[in-house]
């Protein structure tokens, strides 16, 4: 059984498919959406996904009378860059695509940023369609946010651009590391936390047949996540307010990820992290004490880090958050969660009490 | 005099200013369209437009209560590439712009494409302004169109970005080349030939006194220019049909430019002799035989080319054609004049009638 919802958000509204095996239909959805066969598609994949599923695309694809090329990045973060992003718009000239055709994301957040950013930019602008395969892309595939990096800050570069449809076959997530599974789930959860206290305390529950990729529990669970991403994205597309709350955990855990050497933290574990510290503020600001307790409790459950490693300086993590692009003209905004499945936008947060959380993470228990 | 006129395009709307000085009052300009004093402005400019106007420009801002930065390219298009693009955006990191920010081109079209291509893409769009400082570019600064070359196409990587104003000061037109002021009437003929006869006659009356930058010939043909462009703009924003006929005279043209060596022949002048090329196959398509002579005796009162030089190889000329990307799913799309002042979409035009009309343009008398 196939699950689908849509994305609401008026003429550039597009469905997410999720379920097992899709992909083996993938050129049905092609057609079903009128993607063009007299003009070529570009496949961009990497390292790592490529050789499992590569193949398979492009076969059922060309079968069907379209004309795919494809081309593989390097797996890893250093691949959303504008030399990259050179390389992959070279291939596209290569192949032909014209303002008919399609680019097509096959992979993780890294290719979902890289090649929306190549459909938002090739020609001023052609279709894009993701087929995410972790489960951490099943946040980024959702909202239109693309963007590669700048040697000096993140995601600096990008674009507003939606895609045609998602595909999520969660046959392709079978092969993840376990650490993979679980900072991916660590965005599942935040859904639950900042708009629906039912699914963040159907993920604690679930949370063995979720680590286990039990494919009816992933199903279910990639459809909620998604399904809160595409509601507050409905109401906010550019992100003008309450898209904000998606930042849910991610002021200190975008700052953990910038401190800590690569690899130490992944995104989900940073953003695991940033969530408790959210939580513990909110208690901090006068919330009932089990926002705390309660937050903490699910990412244990799942094998998710709820302290900062003592190692990382204090001054170095306030430093990394003061650049980061969510304060606007100076001033701090904190996504702070009053309930759970229920957050606030709070502008005046006071940097000497996120300091102080900071401290006092270290030393969580 | 101020002339203004409005590109209307829904909430994307914006004025053109145009008008003699009108620079020395830049701030109140700013302020009038609230931009913000609070987040930092960068000014984009090249090393031949910079030296004249940028510290001026910069004081008034400064003085009004701007905080504004700046970042120099060298003049030309090789300035349009990611790399460029790369070093403005850390340009736009240090000076610490933020969402609220607006990134200002002053310029001609290469700066206006580079710094609208930033603006389009920093933080995923930020505001924009054009200050330009060419003739040529009262084409380009109409319509949103941005972009940078990529080593295999022109202006393939790009955005449909709308300014939120453009500031033209027919003053920063004084200090041009001779060659480059008749390169952009050409483009400002081209506005009269697609779409208003009376205008088109209007300057070939005034073509004296528009190579001699009388400021109130210029003012008017750049407002008479910038009024079509806009007109049609506004009726097809993301260029899916109407735009196409701003394309008179550029099929041949940007072939030409390709084909040629670097500075033999500007845009302005290739695209002359696309356009008496275009009036060549409108009159074998059955038309009159006056588009082509009153056009050519347009152009050529303005000591512009009408013909093609000898030594360029036809074959040359018609394989950059193919490469162009006016061609959809491989055929040929052609606009061509019907009157003067009028013009059509051929969809379905035979290469081999482009050949001949290369052909005959390389003996045109």
């Amino acid at each position: 059984m196939i699950k689908e919802l849509t994305v609401d958000l008026g003429e550039r509204s597009y469905p997410i498919y999720i379920g097992e095996g899709l992909l083996e239909n993938i050129a049905s959805y092609f057609e079903k959406h009128g993607i063009s066969k007299g003009s070529p598609l570009l496949i961009v994949t990497d390292g790592q996904v490529g050789p499992h599923y590569l193949e398979g695309v492009l076969e059922r694809l060309g079968t069907a009378g379209y004309q795919a090329a494809s081309y593989t990045v390097t797996a890893g973060e250093k691949s959303k860059s504008l030399a990259v992003l050179e390389d992959v718009i070279g291939a596209a000239l290569e192949a032909g695509l014209d303002r008919k055709s399609a680019v097509v994301a096959l992979g993780g957040g890294v290719v979902g940023d890289l090649a929306g950013f190549v459909a938002a930019s090739y020609m001023r602008g052609v279709r894009f369609i993701q087929i995410p395969t972790t489960i951490l892309a099943h946040d980024s595939s959702v909202g239109g946010k693309v963007a590669v990096n700048h040697p000096l800050a993140k995601n600096i570069i990008g674009a507003f651009h939606q895609p045609e449809m998602v595909l999520y076959d969660t046959s392709t997530l079978q092969s993840l590391p376990d650490r993979e599974v679980r900072g991916g789930l660590s965005e599942m959860i935040k859904h639950g936390l900042i708009w629906d206290a039912d699914f963040a305390y159907w993920c604690e529950d679930n949370a063995e047949r979720l680590v286990g990729l039990d494919p009816e529990a992933l199903q279910y669970g990639l459809y909620k996540g998604c399904s809160v991403k595409a509601a507050v994205v409905s109401q906010d597309e550019r992100e003008n307010d309450l898209r904000a709350i998606l930042n849910l955990g991610h002021t200190i855990g975008h700052a953990l990820e910038a401190v800590a050497g690569y690899g130490e933290l992944t995104h989900g574990e940073a953003i695991a992290i940033g969530m408790v510290g959210a939580a513990r503020l909110s208690v901090k600001l006068g919330h009932p004490e089990e926002i705390h307790t309660i937050t903490k409790r699910i990412f244990e459950k799942f094998g998710l880090p709820v302290r900062i490693p003592a190692h990382l300086d204090t001054d170095a993590i306030m430093r990394a958050m003061m650049h980061d692009k969510k304060f606007g003209e100076g001033r701090m905004v904190y996504i702070v969660p009053v309930a759970i499945g229920k957050v606030e936008i709070n502008k005046q947060m006071d940097p000497k009490l996120v300091r102080e959380i900071v401290d006092e993470l270290k030393q969580e228990d």
